[in-house]
């Protein structure tokens, strides 16, 4: 085996990255502004503290500044489970027969099974330093629940997740993860909350969805003193602090003399995507180095390929800020999708500015191919990958296989974003031939567009 | 935070060990062989190579050798998970206020979820260099069946694994997962082999044990040509391999310019206890450094603190050869615990025998102390632990409490054999306080001890 690159690259932890990078700060053309529901203008930081902490707000507003320092807290609870590892899948070349050169950053090493835990501990630090007594949030697949869920433990706050309540039922593994780490896990629609009980009383028997959870989770916060919601994805705060994912990948391919030629990663609210391809696209806003980009969503959630570019609200309530993203509307409910990481209806603000502008492409692929996947990458990887991974290593295979058949010896890397040792009941549907595809028909989308606030 | 030490020590690739060690070799009074059932003389290689292959029998019978060169293709598939990290558990001290220096070898990081891969990967490479079809082997609460798995799917081997019937049907994600990296699962007992048969006709609607699961395993590895058995502890070939995570820790140790006072881990047939200690008790042997070893095991099943040095039975169903160890007999059926790897009755020879000589403590814990440990330890430094692995952890705390209270800064050394995802059932239990201690009573063992075979 070729042993002229690491099988695993791992920064020291004097090179860990001393700041998060704003791609923001490159984009000549600004991803839009959030706007406030109620007067339907841009969200001044007096609108967004109400629900969020304040210096998260500084953070999310700021599009002018590109480095934004680690505080010391957070670089020390980074070094629990960071640098994590830059990978060379050997092994998976030599399977493919490829000649391309093949990457992965892997995020899975943590109890949260994910890159969530990068964004939950500096928000959990955050609302620490304001004095908060805890944070609510919703979770859907439970990952951003257990990460926010092992940062509060950490901080000492107190943490409420509103787990969607077919998940809650489905998946009392990670309710129990929360749970060890001391997080009230409440299954939503609940009865602990107005809107809660409202859905409850309207739609009797209902198990759930992320929109609500939302809504009760905005809801828990703003009506008890001392707390403020935070949330997992979309916002530009997330992507933020994600970038130290291509932060690290960034130093490890500068220490080993090479540089990708092509990012790959799924894209659900977008914050792996966001975080990984950072600094490499930072590079091709300055002009510096060209770089392909690749978003990867579901076929049957596919906000990219198959959405539209407009104002929308982010939760199903209706009560949080609108932004202008690529959308399938807010009341778009994708069919039942293994991955739920990806199932959210829109896109993150900046991720969808930087597709309009040509700057990344998009592909969706079908569920039973990313499964083929999964399991032929866990064969020969040895890495069991999540589904919503999977997504970005299906890809990633048929770049390879795509460069065999062109002879091409490309760089490829991928974010292999999380472990599924949660989700095996996907993959037991998956081993027994019972898994089904499904894509939404022109019609649906259409219907689901026609409700998209008016410009 | 002091830095003077990394939170996380990983070796270079080009630092691996390249040669297990054979603790034997340094051992003035061997381990006593192992014994024939039919002959009641010590096993020779021909007698073995029926049920195993042949290099790990030349492996199990030699006491002289101390290095054994690592073939380079596990060298290779090592590098997918290996080097494993030696992590300062910093936050751990920090929490609990004590002088002491914490370090853990951590083992968790790989899909198997544990050391188990680490003697997997070596027993599927010398069956396939032997040219064989498949393996066989048991499993309980699965972390050695996914090992397995995992190492078979690699080299493009059969593997078949009978799963106790009540994991079978409890622990349906470890199934799932062994099922994803390609193996045959069979709940245990089972009607595929004519112990199985047996047993389910003698004992209606039985959920079956894990003698009887190897029982049946060993039977489907003699009857079925291009078949051999394998087993994920308590053999000396197992020791030897697992022999990597001592050698590794050892490397960084060095590298750091310390050295543990004292090493802890967890014993059930003694795998990772065995393998950790290997090199620090290789230089106590030799005279060049002294070093105290503590052998952590359940109340529930406690071999080393109540157990007899005899010769007994490997297996419920007395057809695997005799060994002399420290046992609770054969027919000791441990209650209901949840950490199910350390339920054996039996504990390596090898072990035991240096337990025998005095170098070597044990020490056993209750299981709802070992669960306050673990959540602690969650909490503190964010590995969600084994429940084998927690048994380590509270003898751990207790050591580095008693530091603070003598004001003694000893560096102490343990075991993080795996992560308790899959076991969250018992989490759990613990979460609702519904979790149970078990102490077996004097006359219980005396029963069971009037059974061992006579001398």
């Amino acid at each position: 085996m070729d042993n002229s690159i690491p099988y695993k690259t791992y920064l020291a932890e004097d090179e860990l990255p001393d700041s998060w990078y704003n791609v923001r700060a490159d984009m000549k053309k600004k991803p839009a502004p959030l706007v406030n529901p109620a007067t339907l203008k841009p969200c001044t930081a007096t609108d967004l503290e109400a629900v969020f902490c304040a210096d998260l707000v500084k953070q999310e507003l700021d599009d002018q500044n590109p480095l934004f320092p680690i505080p010391g807290d957070i670089r020390d609870f980074y070094r629990m489970f960071r640098p994590s590892p830059l990978i060379r899948a050997y092994f998976l070349e030599k399977a493919l027969g490829t000649p391309a050169r093949i990457f992965y950053k892997f995020e899975g090493n943590n109890t949260s099974g994910s890159h969530k835990l990068n964004s939950a501990v500096a928000q959990a630090y955050y609302a620490k330093a304001q004095g908060l007594k805890g944070v609510t949030t919703e979770t859907g697949a439970g990952q951003w629940g257990t990460a926010l869920s092992m940062a509060c433990a950490f901080f000492g706050l107190d943490c409420r997740v509103y787990m969607v309540k077919c998940s809650y039922e489905q998946k009392p593994f990670r309710r129990e993860v929360m749970r060890t780490y001391g997080a009230t896990v409440t299954p939503s629609p609940s009865m602990t909350t107005r809107i809660g009980e409202k859905i409850n009383r309207e739609h009797p028997g209902t198990t759930g969805s992320l929109g609500c959870a939302i809504s009760e989770a905005v809801e828990a916060a703003v009506s008890n003193p001392g707390y403020r919601y935070v949330l997992g994805s979309v916002l530009n705060q997330v992507l933020l602090h994600q970038s130290i994912i291509g932060l690290e990948a960034h130093t490890a391919f500068r220490k080993l003399g090479i540089m990708p030629d092509v990012v790959i990663g799924c894209a659900g609210g977008g914050s792996n995507l966001g975080g990984l391809i950072a600094p490499f696209m930072g590079e091709k806003l300055r002009g510096e180095r060209d770089c392909r980009f690749v978003a990867v969503e579901p076929e049957s959630c596919p906000s990219l390929t198959r959405g539209r570019y407009a104002y929308d609200y982010c939760d199903t309530g209706r009560i949080c800020p609108l932004a202008k993203m690529y959308t399938l509307g807010a009341d778009f409910i994708p069919s039942a999708n293994h991955a739920g990481g990806l199932r959210y209806h829109g896109m993150s603000p900046v991720l969808s500015e930087l597709y309009d502008q040509g700057m990344m492409e998009a592909v969706s692929v079908k569920q039973t191919d990313v499964f083929a996947a999964a399991q032929y990458f866990a064969r020969t990887e040895g890495i069991l990958p999540a589904p919503e991974s999977s997504h970005a290593i299906r890809a990633a295979i048929d770049e390879a296989v795509k460069c065999r058949e062109e002879g091409r010896a490309e760089t490829i890397l991928f974010g292999l974003t999380g472990t599924g040792y949660f989700d095996m009941t996907a993959y037991q549907a998956y081993n027994d031939h019972s898994m089904s595809d499904y894509i939404p028909t022109d019609d649906e989308l259409e219907q689901s567009f026609a409700k998209l606030p008016k410009a």
